[in-house]
């Protein structure tokens, strides 16, 4: 069994983005582990990391890495996480998954600890984190949702590089660069040009349906998490040229009439999220002021326009989608983890 | 009267961002005009312009500027619209008008020509040219509203930085390579940074209803080019880093089940949309490959997920801003003014 009061905790893709937030997130909230291991491919073993002052150098990833670990926080990819995840169960680890392996596996649950931290307990070994997408409207939009129940979401993002990994957002600074200097464009993490851009989500779509698993994702874990799958939810996922946080512009139709003084009384009262809603000076949610925040930033509340608008409402969402997105959210289960 | 069969036309405001893009279009179509006339602030007065290999020096707007003019082309801001557009159609000429001045007057028709030609000659000496998100949605959508009756309107914009004008397209540049070299930040054009940024738009907002003008104009001048005031429409509008093409991701509900089939032809067959709706390569109408072309491009075409999503059908689409989201659209009305 895991050790959870004074846990050994590996991280799994230490070098990537994510990997590189994680290690930041337990370092400045002061986790109380007892030893951090840092696991990566045969390319970034041998890379050194500082954590609470201490070096520790990376470990290429193999079967035997998580003898004595007690939490594996992984963030490698998917195969990554299908082959090792089982593997550091199996040797008594207790798995937070940060990729789509798991995540609608029935014996795993799929958290957000501000929304369903009840969760957690009936773990197998194996927790999945939601896609950051997820993660960002579901802060947003749950609180209201607790209190006038949502029947229909319509959802369209603004999303970041981050989302595509390191090796992505450097691609949106080298685009820029190589545009600005009027030299040609390398495109390598992206299949069209991000910088100055905006496209339609780069994963695999299905045919049938016209929808992309980033979208699908959006849909099925939302279900999954709220564990209601009466709620209809349709999204367009689109990529933009920012670095780092996630926009999100959501329209919502409630059970109830909306009262917007008690969405925003909820939304101010739920952890987390942080209201950004100034009319009069025209100030909104924005990703580079959510880029290296905790909170997901919500504003633009407001009824729709016209129609049957006074059950419906609309707001803009950020979130860091490197944070609350991927391993903020990952470290806050830990967390949960080991209070119990 | 104006002298519609060979015109002397005037641009006002030549040396803005639309302004110049009206001088190319009307070039590139071979507009039948006997005279070109660029007037402009003192500040641009003086300036000279190639058309059609004359030499075109521009001259300063003032009271007379309109004595022979037949067709004026407007695109100086509001303000001088307001001034100057009653001259120059007491001084004879018709009136396109780029701004919003006249947009919500009775007396002046509102067009986008492949739409509601008919409206041009009821005008009593002013057009005017919609908002530029205005014209990029009905595009997309008018062919499916005439076969399918559109009753909501749900739209999240992802609008360039052209349509704040060329220096906002510059400030987009150079706040790019400020961030790239680690510079502070200048800010002129717009209140909050524009590079890799993403931000609600910068229109004055109205403080009850919590919509910007921006939006407020998607509403009322759909009601006014449909002659159908019982539409719901929400946008939500905001701006990117994008320099010239305007994007929407836009919800419909419609009157009866959405025949996905039928629509493709419609949109198809529309004059000044082109579909680009390759789910199995992954491609879509996407800002950069809008920028310079006239048509509006439609993608992403499906069902809503879940729900009633027989009714409810979603796309993507892009235009820019600068063509057919004004200069091209003001001068199609003028072609149409002089075929009659």
């Amino acid at each position: 069994m895991a050790n959870l009061s004074n846990p050994h905790v590996a991280v799994v893709g230490s070098s990537g983005a994510v990997g590189q937030e994680m290690i930041r997130c337990l370092a400045e909230r002061n986790f109380p582990l007892s030893r951090l291991t840092l696991l990566s491919s045969a390319r970034s073993a041998g890379k050194t990391e500082t954590f609470r002052g201490e070096t520790i150098t990376t470990q290429e990833l193999n079967r035997d890495s998580f003898k004595d670990v007690d939490i594996a926080l992984f963030s490698a990819g998917g195969g990554i996480s299908k082959e090792y995840g089982p593997i550091a169960r199996d040797a008594g680890a207790v798995v937070v998954d940060n990729s789509s392996a798991f995540r609608m596996d029935p014996d795993c649950p799929l958290v957000i600890p501000e929304i369903n931290p009840e969760d957690i307990q009936k773990h197998n070994g194996i927790i999945a984190n939601p896609n950051c997408s997820t993660i960002i409207m579901l802060m947003a939009i749950t609180p209201i949702h607790r209190m006038n129940r949502i029947k229909k979401v319509i959802v369209a993002t603004y999303q970041a590089a981050s989302g595509a990994g390191a090796a992505a957002m450097r691609e949106l600074e080298s685009q820029s660069r190589q545009l600005l200097a009027g030299e040609p464009l390398t495109m390598e993490a992206f299949p069209y040009q991000i910088a100055f851009n905006a496209f339609s989500h780069n994963s695999a779509m299905d045919v049938d349906s016209g929808y992309n698993q980033e979208e699908t994702k959006m849909i099925k874990e939302t279900h999954k998490i709220w564990h209601d799958e009466s709620v209809a939810i349709t999204p367009t996922c689109i990529r933009i040229g920012t670095f780092r946080a996630h926009a999100e512009s959501i329209h919502l139709e409630l059970e109830h009439p909306v009262d917007l003084e008690a969405i925003r009384t909820a939304l101010s009262g739920m952890p987390g999220v942080s209201l950004i809603d100034d009319r009069s000076k025209n100030y909104f949610p924005m990703p580079i002021e959510t880029s290296g925040k905790d909170d997901v930033f919500v504003g633009r509340l407001r009824k729709a326009a016209g129609g049957s608008a006074e059950r419906e409402l609309e707001l803009f969402c950020c979130g860091d989608q490197l944070l609350k997105g991927a391993a903020l959210n990952a470290v806050q289960i830990a967390e949960h983890l080991i209070q119990k």
